[in-house]
């Protein structure tokens, strides 16, 4: 499995993904799932969970037309984040097509994308594209998506996730709710590519990548667990318990 | 979907299951997942989750026999745990076959059971009881036990949960738990039924049942939010933030 999160906040968005990837219990291996693209009057994020050689291929087209001397379409004619979304999901819904030529196992070979970005002066956004190549928002009430191994780490953004959330918050979030999931869950798994979009920069503001032993994300994680601890024991106690 | 949850640690057992069901989204119901049964040596709770008709099949033929002047086997001939996972998981396979000789969807016609309690001076336990009726313990390492929608409240007790952890802050935890996935997913929703058993006391010391309006159930869901807010505006900064 794989776990990508992207949140959309006033002040901007968040993009986080794992890197692990598994043919079968003994096939496991690293490789990143996040596409950045951030040229002139444009700033894209793309995360993807699902068939990594589908995954992959999109990821080749999206290159191939950039540098294509007479485009159809690229990242840098969509016109808004909506016709991006169209064209990865006709990329994905044709290369998805030919895998099912070839064996029938329809399931397996789809792949999920999450775009988020911004055009020129246009509202940044987040958008989750299917394998089926349609594609929807997220909720003004819980402005955030999520592809892969989902559920582990929503509880978090459920209670703490809101348009108004600060950025650097939902960030800190972010990076819980990938930890919370990279504990519970062994497919999902390290280093996490990161990326912090602030609002009509323009530019991809703060990219990272952080491992376990990270120094940021070390002090995150073990902040987070002792504070948990904390919150633990000053929570109230049941009738029958003894008061010393 | 369901969510059921039972802790063991040094100091005794937690139980806590939710209460809906949904036979599709527009048929959704309340129906209690748990059964206690507490007799002289012997207490008991059982969980389930699964197929309602299947599940409540079996507690029914457990009072049946418990009431039955010459039973062949009941809740009170059971020797040890072992032996009612044993009588449960046959009584749920049996049911469960004669579902299958009228249809043919046996994905959806299992249930799933958690047993624990203690027996004599036995060691108190919990259990896990399949649909094809053999069972698994709690691992020493993660002593808890989950059916129904597990994910969204497995972080809080892979963090907080092991042997050594007191048992009324596991009973805190095990409804934290049951809170993050009930706001999660609203397949799995109040009231809260809620068993704590300290080990050779020999009686369910404390049974309760949960509202989300509940005094108790309130304080601690609202304290935990606010904990939660702090804990993550306490978390150390980005580089990229300003300081002020």
């Amino acid at each position: 499995m794989s776990y990508c999160l992207a949140i959309k906040v006033n002040e901007g968005l968040v993009f986080a993904s794992d890197s692990r990837t598994n043919a079968g219990l003994d096939n496991v291996n690293t490789y990143s799932k996040m596409f950045t693209y951030n040229v002139g009057d444009r700033a894209f994020v793309i995360l993807t969970a699902g068939n990594l050689a589908t995954s992959q291929a999109v990821y080749h087209q999206l290159e191939k037309d950039i540098n294509s001397p007479s485009p159809e379409i690229n990242l840098n004619l969509c016109e808004d984040l909506e016709a991006v979304a169209a064209y990865i999901g006709k990329l994905n819904t044709e290369i998805y097509s030919q895998s099912l030529e070839v064996q029938n196992q329809s399931a397996l070979m789809g792949s999920y994308f999450i775009l988020g970005g911004q055009i020129k002066n246009q509202e940044p956004n987040i958008l989750l594209i299917y394998p089926e190549g349609n594609y929807i928002y997220a909720s003004t009430d819980n402005p955030f998506l999520q592809i892969g191994e989902t559920k582990y780490g929503k509880p978090i953004l459920d209670r703490m996730i809101n348009k108004k959330t600060p950025i650097a918050d939902s960030a800190r979030v972010a990076l819980l709710s990938l930890d919370s999931t990279m504990r519970s869950d062994l497919t999902v798994g390290p280093p996490i590519d990161f990326v912090v979009y602030k609002k009509d920069q323009m530019h991809l503001d703060y990219q990272g990548r952080y491992k376990l032993e990270s120094p940021y994300f070390k002090e995150l994680s073990d902040t987070w667990a002792h504070k948990l601890t904390d919150a633990i024991h000053s929570l109230p106690k049941f009738s029958w318990e003894d008061n010393n």
